[in-house]
Protein backbone atom coordinates (compact mmCIF):
# COMPACT_ATOMS: atom_id res chain seq x y z
CA UNK A 1 0.00 0.00 0.00
CA UNK A 2 1.26 3.53 -1.01
CA UNK A 3 0.90 5.84 2.26
CA UNK A 4 2.24 8.76 0.22
CA UNK A 5 -0.18 11.71 -0.20
CA UNK A 6 1.14 12.19 -3.63
CA UNK A 7 -1.68 13.78 -5.39
CA UNK A 8 -2.97 16.48 -2.81
CA UNK A 9 -1.05 19.97 -2.23
CA UNK A 10 -0.33 18.55 1.45
CA UNK A 11 1.79 21.28 2.00
CA UNK A 12 -1.08 23.08 2.07
CA UNK A 13 -2.10 21.88 4.62
CA UNK A 14 -0.56 23.42 8.23
CA UNK A 15 -2.27 21.28 10.74
CA UNK A 16 -1.68 17.59 11.28
CA UNK A 17 -3.42 14.38 10.73
CA UNK A 18 -3.33 11.52 13.29
CA UNK A 19 -5.37 8.79 13.00
CA UNK A 20 -6.14 5.83 15.70
CA UNK A 21 -6.64 1.89 14.61
CA UNK A 22 -7.32 -1.34 16.11
CA UNK A 23 -9.63 -3.77 17.12
CA UNK A 24 -12.85 -3.45 19.00
CA UNK A 25 -12.74 -2.63 22.22
CA UNK A 26 -9.28 -1.86 22.20
CA UNK A 27 -9.32 1.38 24.24
CA UNK A 28 -9.33 3.69 21.22
CA UNK A 29 -12.56 6.37 21.75
CA UNK A 30 -10.58 6.63 25.71
CA UNK A 31 -7.51 7.10 23.88
CA UNK A 32 -8.16 9.87 21.47
CA UNK A 33 -9.79 11.98 23.83
CA UNK A 34 -6.16 11.66 25.95
CA UNK A 35 -4.28 12.92 23.64
CA UNK A 36 -6.62 15.45 22.66
CA UNK A 37 -6.20 16.71 26.41
CA UNK A 38 -2.21 16.69 26.30
CA UNK A 39 -2.31 18.55 22.77
CA UNK A 40 -4.36 20.82 24.04
CA UNK A 41 -2.87 21.81 27.12
CA UNK A 42 0.23 22.80 24.72
CA UNK A 43 -1.82 25.14 23.36
CA UNK A 44 -2.71 23.32 19.82
CA UNK A 45 -5.93 23.87 18.53
CA UNK A 46 -6.97 20.39 18.18
CA UNK A 47 -10.68 18.97 16.75
CA UNK A 48 -11.50 15.08 17.36
CA UNK A 49 -13.27 12.97 14.62
CA UNK A 50 -14.20 9.72 14.04
CA UNK A 51 -15.23 7.10 10.96
CA UNK A 52 -17.78 6.31 10.03
CA UNK A 53 -18.86 9.69 10.38
CA UNK A 54 -17.46 12.52 11.61
CA UNK A 55 -19.73 15.19 9.41
CA UNK A 56 -23.67 15.58 9.54
CA UNK A 57 -23.98 13.26 5.85
CA UNK A 58 -21.14 10.81 7.05
CA UNK A 59 -22.91 10.57 10.18
CA UNK A 60 -25.87 9.35 8.50
CA UNK A 61 -24.13 6.58 6.24
CA UNK A 62 -22.19 5.66 9.49
CA UNK A 63 -26.41 4.48 11.26
CA UNK A 64 -26.64 2.48 8.12
CA UNK A 65 -23.24 0.77 8.60
CA UNK A 66 -23.09 -0.16 12.09
CA UNK A 67 -26.69 -1.38 12.93
CA UNK A 68 -28.61 -4.70 11.65
CA UNK A 69 -27.61 -7.91 11.05
CA UNK A 70 -23.81 -8.45 9.95
CA UNK A 71 -25.29 -9.82 6.41
CA UNK A 72 -26.92 -7.16 5.85
CA UNK A 73 -24.35 -5.56 2.84
CA UNK A 74 -22.43 -7.14 0.58
CA UNK A 75 -18.86 -6.54 1.06
CA UNK A 76 -18.17 -4.21 -1.82
CA UNK A 77 -21.68 -2.14 -1.21
CA UNK A 78 -19.76 -1.95 2.50
CA UNK A 79 -16.62 -0.73 0.70
CA UNK A 80 -18.23 2.05 -1.42
CA UNK A 81 -20.36 2.99 1.73
CA UNK A 82 -17.34 3.52 3.52
CA UNK A 83 -15.99 5.53 1.47
CA UNK A 84 -18.98 7.72 0.45
CA UNK A 85 -18.67 8.70 4.27
CA UNK A 86 -14.59 8.92 3.89
CA UNK A 87 -15.30 11.74 1.05
CA UNK A 88 -17.48 13.33 3.30
CA UNK A 89 -15.99 13.85 5.88
CA UNK A 90 -12.54 14.93 4.44
CA UNK A 91 -14.05 17.69 2.41
CA UNK A 92 -16.52 18.87 4.89
CA UNK A 93 -14.12 18.28 8.07
CA UNK A 94 -10.76 17.21 8.05
CA UNK A 95 -9.72 19.24 5.33
CA UNK A 96 -10.99 22.41 6.70
CA UNK A 97 -9.80 21.93 9.88
CA UNK A 98 -5.64 20.93 8.25
CA UNK A 99 -6.13 24.08 5.93
CA UNK A 100 -7.12 26.30 9.09
CA UNK A 101 -4.07 25.08 10.87
CA UNK A 102 -5.87 23.22 13.40
CA UNK A 103 -5.16 18.87 14.11
CA UNK A 104 -7.50 16.30 13.16
CA UNK A 105 -7.35 12.95 15.41
CA UNK A 106 -10.02 10.75 14.37
CA UNK A 107 -10.88 7.18 16.06
CA UNK A 108 -10.59 4.96 12.22
CA UNK A 109 -9.84 6.01 8.75
CA UNK A 110 -8.82 4.15 5.84
CA UNK A 111 -7.05 1.58 7.21
CA UNK A 112 -9.48 0.28 8.79
CA UNK A 113 -11.33 -0.53 5.54
CA UNK A 114 -8.34 -2.07 4.08
CA UNK A 115 -8.60 -4.12 7.37
CA UNK A 116 -12.42 -5.08 7.55
CA UNK A 117 -13.37 -5.23 4.11
CA UNK A 118 -10.01 -6.43 2.89
CA UNK A 119 -8.53 -9.06 4.79
CA UNK A 120 -11.64 -9.72 7.30
CA UNK A 121 -14.40 -9.95 3.91
CA UNK A 122 -12.48 -10.71 1.56
CA UNK A 123 -12.04 -7.51 -0.96
CA UNK A 124 -8.54 -7.57 -2.87
CA UNK A 125 -6.39 -4.99 -1.20
CA UNK A 126 -5.33 -3.66 -4.63
CA UNK A 127 -9.47 -3.01 -5.31
CA UNK A 128 -9.63 -0.59 -2.32
CA UNK A 129 -6.84 0.57 -3.23
CA UNK A 130 -7.96 1.59 -6.44
CA UNK A 131 -11.00 3.77 -4.91
CA UNK A 132 -9.25 5.44 -2.52
CA UNK A 133 -6.90 6.73 -4.73
CA UNK A 134 -10.08 7.99 -6.87
CA UNK A 135 -11.97 9.23 -4.37
CA UNK A 136 -9.90 10.69 -1.83
CA UNK A 137 -6.15 11.82 -4.15
CA UNK A 138 -4.39 9.18 -2.77
CA UNK A 139 -4.59 10.79 1.04
CA UNK A 140 -3.25 9.01 4.17
CA UNK A 141 -2.53 10.71 7.96
CA UNK A 142 0.80 12.26 8.72
CA UNK A 143 0.51 9.32 11.67
CA UNK A 144 -1.51 6.49 12.55
CA UNK A 145 -1.15 4.77 15.99
CA UNK A 146 -2.01 1.26 16.00
CA UNK A 147 -3.71 -0.01 19.39
CA UNK A 148 -2.79 -3.75 19.01
CA UNK A 149 -4.55 -6.41 21.55
CA UNK A 150 -5.60 -10.07 21.89
CA UNK A 151 -8.92 -10.01 20.09
CA UNK A 152 -10.55 -12.17 23.17
CA UNK A 153 -9.15 -9.12 25.76
CA UNK A 154 -10.41 -6.35 23.01
CA UNK A 155 -13.82 -7.98 22.59
CA UNK A 156 -14.40 -8.45 26.08
CA UNK A 157 -14.07 -4.97 26.81
CA UNK A 158 -16.79 -4.11 23.74
CA UNK A 159 -18.75 -6.38 25.28
CA UNK A 160 -18.96 -4.97 28.77
CA UNK A 161 -18.67 -1.55 26.89
CA UNK A 162 -22.09 -2.51 25.47
CA UNK A 163 -23.68 -4.11 28.19
CA UNK A 164 -23.83 -0.15 29.53
CA UNK A 165 -25.73 1.02 26.60
CA UNK A 166 -29.29 1.53 27.46
CA UNK A 167 -30.47 3.00 23.58
CA UNK A 168 -32.49 0.36 21.47
CA UNK A 169 -29.94 1.86 18.25
CA UNK A 170 -26.58 -0.55 19.09
CA UNK A 171 -24.05 -0.43 16.53
CA UNK A 172 -22.58 -3.99 17.08
CA UNK A 173 -22.43 -5.40 13.53
CA UNK A 174 -19.05 -5.61 13.37
CA UNK A 175 -18.73 -7.02 16.84
CA UNK A 176 -20.99 -9.29 16.40
CA UNK A 177 -18.87 -10.88 14.00
CA UNK A 178 -16.77 -14.29 14.35
CA UNK A 179 -14.06 -14.77 16.52
CA UNK A 180 -11.88 -16.02 13.29
CA UNK A 181 -12.75 -12.79 11.98
CA UNK A 182 -11.50 -10.79 14.49
CA UNK A 183 -7.99 -12.45 14.96
CA UNK A 184 -7.61 -11.89 10.99
CA UNK A 185 -8.13 -7.79 11.77
CA UNK A 186 -5.16 -7.98 14.36
CA UNK A 187 -3.19 -9.62 12.02
CA UNK A 188 -3.94 -7.21 8.88
CA UNK A 189 -3.59 -4.20 10.77
CA UNK A 190 -0.33 -5.35 12.35
CA UNK A 191 0.66 -6.21 8.18
CA UNK A 192 -0.54 -3.00 7.31
CA UNK A 193 1.82 -1.45 10.00
CA UNK A 194 4.67 -3.69 8.44
CA UNK A 195 4.42 -2.10 5.80
CA UNK A 196 4.39 1.58 6.34
CA UNK A 197 6.85 1.83 9.00
CA UNK A 198 6.54 5.46 8.50
CA UNK A 199 3.42 6.17 9.53
CA UNK A 200 2.50 3.83 11.73
CA UNK A 201 3.45 3.20 15.61
CA UNK A 202 2.28 -0.08 16.83
CA UNK A 203 1.30 0.93 20.82
CA UNK A 204 0.44 -2.72 22.77
CA UNK A 205 -3.30 -1.94 24.48
CA UNK A 206 -2.58 -3.94 27.38
CA UNK A 207 -2.26 -2.18 30.61
CA UNK A 208 -3.54 0.61 32.45
CA UNK A 209 -5.51 3.47 30.48
CA UNK A 210 -2.74 6.03 31.90
CA UNK A 211 0.27 3.54 30.83
CA UNK A 212 -1.21 3.67 27.35
CA UNK A 213 -1.57 7.30 26.66
CA UNK A 214 2.41 7.81 27.91
CA UNK A 215 3.17 5.44 25.30
CA UNK A 216 1.14 7.01 22.82
CA UNK A 217 2.61 11.26 24.02
CA UNK A 218 5.50 9.77 23.56
CA UNK A 219 5.39 8.79 19.74
CA UNK A 220 3.80 12.05 19.65
CA UNK A 221 6.53 14.13 21.27
CA UNK A 222 8.96 12.55 19.17
CA UNK A 223 7.25 12.89 15.85
CA UNK A 224 6.53 16.31 16.67
CA UNK A 225 8.50 17.89 19.74
CA UNK A 226 9.38 21.19 18.00
CA UNK A 227 5.27 21.68 16.55
CA UNK A 228 4.41 21.30 20.60
CA UNK A 229 7.21 23.30 22.02
CA UNK A 230 8.30 19.71 23.70
CA UNK A 231 11.99 18.96 22.55
CA UNK B 1 -17.98 4.38 -22.83
CA UNK B 2 -18.01 0.86 -22.91
CA UNK B 3 -21.16 -0.88 -22.88
CA UNK B 4 -19.70 -4.21 -23.38
CA UNK B 5 -20.60 -6.44 -20.28
CA UNK B 6 -17.43 -8.03 -20.85
CA UNK B 7 -16.43 -9.74 -17.52
CA UNK B 8 -19.66 -11.20 -16.24
CA UNK B 9 -20.49 -14.39 -17.42
CA UNK B 10 -23.52 -12.89 -19.56
CA UNK B 11 -24.45 -15.58 -21.30
CA UNK B 12 -25.60 -17.33 -17.92
CA UNK B 13 -27.87 -14.75 -17.17
CA UNK B 14 -31.44 -16.20 -18.56
CA UNK B 15 -33.32 -13.00 -18.89
CA UNK B 16 -33.33 -9.85 -20.39
CA UNK B 17 -32.50 -6.72 -18.58
CA UNK B 18 -33.70 -3.28 -20.01
CA UNK B 19 -33.60 0.06 -18.91
CA UNK B 20 -35.06 3.59 -18.46
CA UNK B 21 -33.45 6.50 -18.28
CA UNK B 22 -34.29 10.34 -19.05
CA UNK B 23 -34.51 13.28 -17.12
CA UNK B 24 -37.21 13.94 -14.77
CA UNK B 25 -41.23 14.10 -15.62
CA UNK B 26 -40.56 11.95 -18.82
CA UNK B 27 -43.00 9.68 -18.15
CA UNK B 28 -40.66 6.67 -17.02
CA UNK B 29 -42.34 5.49 -14.23
CA UNK B 30 -45.87 4.77 -16.58
CA UNK B 31 -43.98 3.21 -19.25
CA UNK B 32 -42.03 0.83 -17.19
CA UNK B 33 -45.35 -0.53 -15.88
CA UNK B 34 -47.01 -0.87 -19.47
CA UNK B 35 -44.36 -2.56 -20.88
CA UNK B 36 -43.96 -4.99 -17.91
CA UNK B 37 -48.12 -5.76 -18.69
CA UNK B 38 -47.34 -6.00 -22.42
CA UNK B 39 -44.11 -8.52 -21.90
CA UNK B 40 -46.29 -10.79 -19.53
CA UNK B 41 -49.47 -10.76 -22.05
CA UNK B 42 -46.40 -12.91 -23.90
CA UNK B 43 -46.14 -14.98 -20.90
CA UNK B 44 -42.80 -13.60 -20.29
CA UNK B 45 -42.06 -13.26 -16.52
CA UNK B 46 -41.13 -9.75 -15.71
CA UNK B 47 -39.99 -7.78 -12.38
CA UNK B 48 -39.85 -3.89 -12.12
CA UNK B 49 -36.93 -2.26 -10.08
CA UNK B 50 -35.68 1.31 -9.75
CA UNK B 51 -33.02 3.35 -8.99
CA UNK B 52 -31.49 4.04 -6.50
CA UNK B 53 -33.15 1.73 -4.62
CA UNK B 54 -34.62 -1.84 -5.82
CA UNK B 55 -33.53 -4.29 -3.14
CA UNK B 56 -33.95 -3.43 0.68
CA UNK B 57 -30.74 -2.01 1.98
CA UNK B 58 -30.27 0.22 -1.80
CA UNK B 59 -34.28 1.57 -0.50
CA UNK B 60 -32.08 3.17 2.47
CA UNK B 61 -29.36 4.51 0.62
CA UNK B 62 -31.93 6.02 -1.78
CA UNK B 63 -33.65 7.71 1.39
CA UNK B 64 -30.11 9.32 1.62
CA UNK B 65 -29.74 10.35 -1.67
CA UNK B 66 -33.07 11.48 -3.18
CA UNK B 67 -34.35 13.88 0.09
CA UNK B 68 -32.71 17.42 1.57
CA UNK B 69 -31.00 19.91 0.13
CA UNK B 70 -29.43 20.40 -3.25
CA UNK B 71 -25.80 20.64 -1.80
CA UNK B 72 -26.27 18.02 0.75
CA UNK B 73 -24.21 16.08 -0.81
CA UNK B 74 -20.35 16.48 -2.55
CA UNK B 75 -20.73 15.07 -6.10
CA UNK B 76 -17.89 12.46 -5.67
CA UNK B 77 -19.83 11.48 -2.10
CA UNK B 78 -22.90 11.48 -4.17
CA UNK B 79 -20.98 8.70 -7.29
CA UNK B 80 -19.90 6.56 -4.48
CA UNK B 81 -23.71 6.21 -3.10
CA UNK B 82 -25.50 5.71 -5.88
CA UNK B 83 -22.99 3.00 -6.62
CA UNK B 84 -23.37 1.57 -2.78
CA UNK B 85 -26.70 1.13 -3.92
CA UNK B 86 -26.36 -0.30 -7.26
CA UNK B 87 -24.30 -2.74 -6.16
CA UNK B 88 -26.77 -3.92 -3.28
CA UNK B 89 -28.79 -3.72 -6.07
CA UNK B 90 -27.41 -5.91 -8.63
CA UNK B 91 -26.17 -8.49 -6.26
CA UNK B 92 -29.63 -9.04 -4.65
CA UNK B 93 -32.45 -8.48 -7.16
CA UNK B 94 -30.85 -7.89 -11.01
CA UNK B 95 -28.54 -11.01 -11.18
CA UNK B 96 -30.88 -13.77 -9.05
CA UNK B 97 -33.47 -13.12 -11.24
CA UNK B 98 -31.83 -12.82 -14.85
CA UNK B 99 -30.11 -16.30 -13.73
CA UNK B 100 -33.62 -17.61 -12.77
CA UNK B 101 -34.74 -16.60 -16.67
CA UNK B 102 -36.69 -13.55 -15.25
CA UNK B 103 -36.82 -10.29 -17.56
CA UNK B 104 -35.75 -7.02 -15.27
CA UNK B 105 -36.76 -3.63 -16.11
CA UNK B 106 -35.25 -1.11 -14.40
CA UNK B 107 -36.38 2.60 -13.88
CA UNK B 108 -32.72 4.00 -14.09
CA UNK B 109 -29.43 2.37 -14.15
CA UNK B 110 -25.72 3.35 -14.47
CA UNK B 111 -26.03 5.91 -17.31
CA UNK B 112 -27.89 8.28 -15.05
CA UNK B 113 -24.65 8.64 -12.78
CA UNK B 114 -23.41 9.58 -16.05
CA UNK B 115 -25.45 12.23 -16.73
CA UNK B 116 -26.77 13.54 -13.30
CA UNK B 117 -23.01 13.50 -11.54
CA UNK B 118 -20.97 13.07 -14.51
CA UNK B 119 -21.96 15.73 -16.79
CA UNK B 120 -24.39 17.57 -14.58
CA UNK B 121 -22.04 17.72 -11.54
CA UNK B 122 -18.12 17.55 -13.53
CA UNK B 123 -16.76 14.28 -12.23
CA UNK B 124 -14.90 13.29 -14.99
CA UNK B 125 -16.34 10.21 -16.80
CA UNK B 126 -13.65 8.32 -16.99
CA UNK B 127 -13.53 8.24 -13.31
CA UNK B 128 -17.43 6.92 -12.97
CA UNK B 129 -16.04 4.57 -15.65
CA UNK B 130 -13.45 3.51 -13.57
CA UNK B 131 -15.97 2.43 -10.64
CA UNK B 132 -18.25 1.31 -12.64
CA UNK B 133 -15.79 -1.45 -13.95
CA UNK B 134 -14.15 -2.20 -10.75
CA UNK B 135 -17.44 -2.17 -8.78
CA UNK B 136 -19.96 -4.25 -11.04
CA UNK B 137 -17.55 -5.63 -13.27
CA UNK B 138 -18.75 -3.18 -15.90
CA UNK B 139 -21.65 -4.60 -16.29
CA UNK B 140 -24.79 -2.90 -18.15
CA UNK B 141 -28.20 -3.88 -19.54
CA UNK B 142 -29.33 -5.62 -22.94
CA UNK B 143 -31.30 -2.60 -24.02
CA UNK B 144 -31.52 0.81 -22.89
CA UNK B 145 -34.60 3.00 -23.70
CA UNK B 146 -34.18 6.82 -23.61
CA UNK B 147 -37.30 8.97 -23.06
CA UNK B 148 -36.71 12.36 -24.45
CA UNK B 149 -37.92 15.62 -23.99
CA UNK B 150 -37.51 19.12 -23.85
CA UNK B 151 -36.42 19.82 -19.82
CA UNK B 152 -39.21 22.64 -19.51
CA UNK B 153 -42.04 20.06 -20.77
CA UNK B 154 -40.76 17.10 -18.34
CA UNK B 155 -40.31 19.63 -15.31
CA UNK B 156 -43.61 20.89 -15.66
CA UNK B 157 -44.94 17.01 -15.70
CA UNK B 158 -43.07 16.24 -12.50
CA UNK B 159 -44.14 19.50 -10.94
CA UNK B 160 -47.45 18.30 -11.44
CA UNK B 161 -47.31 15.24 -9.97
CA UNK B 162 -45.05 16.77 -6.33
CA UNK B 163 -48.43 18.84 -6.24
CA UNK B 164 -50.18 15.48 -5.75
CA UNK B 165 -48.30 14.15 -2.96
CA UNK B 166 -48.99 14.69 0.33
CA UNK B 167 -46.15 13.14 2.20
CA UNK B 168 -43.32 15.13 4.43
CA UNK B 169 -40.87 12.64 2.29
CA UNK B 170 -40.90 14.34 -0.90
CA UNK B 171 -38.06 13.01 -3.12
CA UNK B 172 -36.95 16.08 -5.14
CA UNK B 173 -33.28 16.96 -4.84
CA UNK B 174 -33.02 16.68 -7.99
CA UNK B 175 -35.96 18.54 -9.34
CA UNK B 176 -34.65 21.63 -7.22
CA UNK B 177 -31.82 21.88 -9.06
CA UNK B 178 -31.76 24.29 -11.56
CA UNK B 179 -33.06 24.40 -15.28
CA UNK B 180 -29.22 24.72 -17.37
CA UNK B 181 -28.80 21.58 -15.20
CA UNK B 182 -31.28 19.84 -16.51
CA UNK B 183 -30.60 20.72 -19.93
CA UNK B 184 -26.93 19.69 -20.02
CA UNK B 185 -28.57 16.61 -18.46
CA UNK B 186 -30.73 16.08 -21.50
CA UNK B 187 -27.61 16.73 -23.80
CA UNK B 188 -25.54 14.54 -21.95
CA UNK B 189 -28.14 11.78 -22.27
CA UNK B 190 -28.77 12.40 -25.78
CA UNK B 191 -24.31 11.69 -26.55
CA UNK B 192 -24.37 8.82 -24.16
CA UNK B 193 -27.00 7.45 -26.31
CA UNK B 194 -25.54 8.27 -29.70
CA UNK B 195 -21.73 6.62 -28.10
CA UNK B 196 -23.65 3.25 -27.44
CA UNK B 197 -26.11 2.80 -30.51
CA UNK B 198 -26.52 -1.17 -30.47
CA UNK B 199 -27.89 -0.46 -27.02
CA UNK B 200 -29.81 2.78 -26.83
CA UNK B 201 -33.43 3.26 -27.99
CA UNK B 202 -33.99 7.07 -27.87
CA UNK B 203 -38.01 7.46 -27.91
CA UNK B 204 -39.17 11.04 -27.88
CA UNK B 205 -41.35 11.34 -24.71
CA UNK B 206 -44.23 13.92 -26.25
CA UNK B 207 -47.50 12.57 -27.35
CA UNK B 208 -50.12 10.74 -25.72
CA UNK B 209 -49.29 7.67 -23.19
CA UNK B 210 -50.50 5.27 -26.01
CA UNK B 211 -48.44 6.53 -28.43
CA UNK B 212 -45.14 6.73 -26.43
CA UNK B 213 -46.09 3.04 -25.02
CA UNK B 214 -46.49 1.70 -28.48
CA UNK B 215 -43.05 2.94 -29.86
CA UNK B 216 -41.52 1.67 -27.07
CA UNK B 217 -43.22 -2.00 -27.92
CA UNK B 218 -41.92 -1.32 -31.41
CA UNK B 219 -38.36 -1.53 -30.33
CA UNK B 220 -38.52 -3.82 -27.82
CA UNK B 221 -40.07 -6.45 -30.86
CA UNK B 222 -37.92 -5.39 -33.24
CA UNK B 223 -34.83 -6.37 -30.79
CA UNK B 224 -36.63 -9.51 -29.11
CA UNK B 225 -39.17 -11.03 -31.49
CA UNK B 226 -37.91 -14.53 -31.31
CA UNK B 227 -38.07 -14.68 -27.18
CA UNK B 228 -41.49 -13.30 -27.14
CA UNK B 229 -42.91 -15.24 -29.77
CA UNK B 230 -43.50 -11.76 -31.99
CA UNK B 231 -42.08 -12.13 -35.55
Amino acid sequence: MNSENDELPHKLLLGKFISFEGGEGTGKSTQVKLLQDQLRAKGIDVILTREPGGAPGAEEIRALLLTGDPDKWVPMTEVLLFYAARVDHLQRTILPALKAGKWVITDRYADSTFAYQGAGHGIDALIIQKIHRITTGNFWPDMTILLDADPKEGLLRANNREAEISENLREDRFEKMAGSYHQRLRHAFLEIAAENPDRFHVIPAAGSIDAVARRIWQQVTAAYGPEIGQF
